[in-house]
């Protein structure tokens, strides 16, 4: 053997070692800013220093949106749009569209045989819905087992790390304890999937409740022009002591003003803060400069967005590559996990 | 446009307008004869009239095998060499392993999603065995949810038969219920199954209880040798007013007396039942006579079986062949279903 280095293992190996992400948003229509901070703004951040995998959970979609799945196709297209507009680079991490990688299924299959059914009877968000459910028709198999399907999404790519906000721990839990119970049964190894505690701001919507397509209180992420952020912006409820232009208002019980902490500049923040405080400024003028500074991170995303919809070859052949990439990674896993089951 | 015929179309066109049966045997390990006669005897004689879809049920079997799961691949293999010997026919009906085709997985998922879980909680097998699925580890959200997979199996391949017995034809009106909702959700058309009504001799075990495994009271198939036959027949309970030779018996109360009436020829039968009740052959001869006529049609299969068995090329090239044209179709159905769901 000549002593020169072996190029193709060098190429081959893995840039570094460096942990796994996972993280999914479910396919529920158009994206609005609170998946932007919920979520996106968090994964470009995490792209750098994890091996990341970011899907657009279609199945995950279909638990509600199953009396109406002609939405689905195209609204995962736009979110894979939308991941990328944003700044998830899709050559740094893998971008994967969940019912293109059918092994999904294959893995919620097998742990689902070894699931109890209290485990999941337990589940709060299932517990706490079931009238609510019921009331909508979602009160289904497919809501039931979401949680199998959740684990079976993490541990499909080997995730070390799941980015989640400090409420949402709790959510993890149930997949740790299926694969401990995988582990436990077939001495695997499994990487048993640990949070990656994110500070998640709140973002309300624009009446002050939670932001819900269904509320119609949504800024949507791209989708809204520069003319609808300013109407919309317009409409949002301010603090209620300041009733006429000449009364001092209080920020801090303000949405508009939690949005200027997210979207404004460090000169923009206390020009709000003394501004409103003083009555030196009004709240058409305090709105006026938040959509401008939205508009201001929003147009080149929004560009940038209309520009793939607007070419399908280029974001199918981005989509194609990483759901192959994804798909090769989740065959592997597979592997293993059939090796471990020795089936 | 030339005259002649269009050849391809011809050659793609479908042999007959036969009707489609769909059946599948759950893997749990060794055929013993009530496979046979529930099952296999009455696939052989359907393949001669009916496009068949003949699958080995391995997710099924994992609803309660999830714990040992090195033993299904296995039996898997020796299920379909099993098949194949006791004279289901590779050319006239298409063999497959249900785990090779994915997409029985897929579709179960589509309706997972649109199946209320009352459906579930109100199936008999479930209800009424959850105190015994808790004290064997088995009330888990994979046996919880067997019906809806067991629909799937069926609408996988659009089959509008389903062979079943008098006492089972409940069991698929869920598959029916499923078939209903997805058809009246999406303005689709898949075949609604229909029970294909089959005499099922009622076969028990050598103890008279139900042939079961984990009794110890099953005459296998095959593995069964024609000592072993002896020996098994030999133990069988018979009429208890039968206490001396020369005590006369009652046929009809002896399951020997039942395994002839499967086994034996027509001169056989009188000769039983005429030497039994007037005591004019033993028990021991009866026996005899019974393990010589089950030997005689067990010797031919066990043969061919070990044959498949010991050229695992060449049952490998049958599985192979089996599956992929199985998922062929598979994948036509699913392209269909995704087409009514607009999805
Ligand atoms: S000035 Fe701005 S922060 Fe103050 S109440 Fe009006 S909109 Fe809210
Ligand atoms: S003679 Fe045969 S049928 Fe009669 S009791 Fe004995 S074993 Fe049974």
């Amino acid at each position: 053997m000549s002593s020169e280095p072996n190029v193709e293992t060098k190429v081959a190996s893995p840039p570094a070692r460096r942990q796994r992400v996972m993280s999914g948003m479910r396919v529920t229509g158009r994206l609005h800013i609170g998946h932007y901070w919920g979520a996106l703004q968090n994964w470009v951040k995490l792209q750098d220093d994890y091996d990341c995998f970011f899907g657009a959970m279609d199945w995950h979609g279909m638990t509600t949106a199953y009396k109406a799945p002609k939405e689905i196709a195209p609204w995962t297209r736009e979110m894979i749009a939308e991941f990328i507009a944003w700044g998830v680079d899709p050559n740094k991490s893998t971008i994967f569209i969940q019912s293109r990688v059918p092994e999904h299924v294959e893995l919620f299959m097998i742990f689902a045989n070894m699931v109890p059914m209290g485990w999941l009877e337990r589940v709060n968000t299932w517990k706490d819905a079931i009238e609510e459910m019921k009331a909508n028709d979602t009160h289904n198999l497919g809501r039931f087992m979401y949680p199998v399907l959740q684990a079976a999404d993490i541990a499909m790519y080997r995730a070390q790390k799941v980015p989640v906000g400090a409420d949402q721990i709790s959510h993890l839990e149930i997949s740790r304890e299926i694969i401990r119970r995988f582990n436990h049964l077939y001495k695997a190894k499994l990487p048993e999937m640990e949070p990656l505690l994110t500070e998640i701001p709140l973002v309300p919507g624009l009446d002050g409740r939670k932001m819900s397509k269904s509320y119609g209180n949504s800024l949507y992420l791209t989708e809204d022009t520069e003319k609808d952020l300013r109407k919309k912006v317009n409409m949002m409820v301010t603090d209620p002591a300041r009733v006429r232009r000449e009364d001092p208002g209080e920020p801090t019980k303000c949405s508009v003003y939690g949005y200027h902490k997210l979207y404004s500049s460090a000169e923009d923040i206390p020009w709000v803060e003394h501004g409103c405080r003083t009555a030196g400024i009004g709240c058409g003028d305090c709105k006026a400069r938040l959509a401008e500074n939205i508009e201001k991170v929003s147009k080149g995303p929004r560009e940038k967005k209309k520009e793939l919809l607007n070419n399908p070859g280029l974001l199918d052949s981005i989509i194609d590559a990483g759901c192959e990439k994804a798909r090769a990674e989740a065959q592997k896993t597979l592997q293993i996990v059939r090796s471990n089951m020795k089936w």
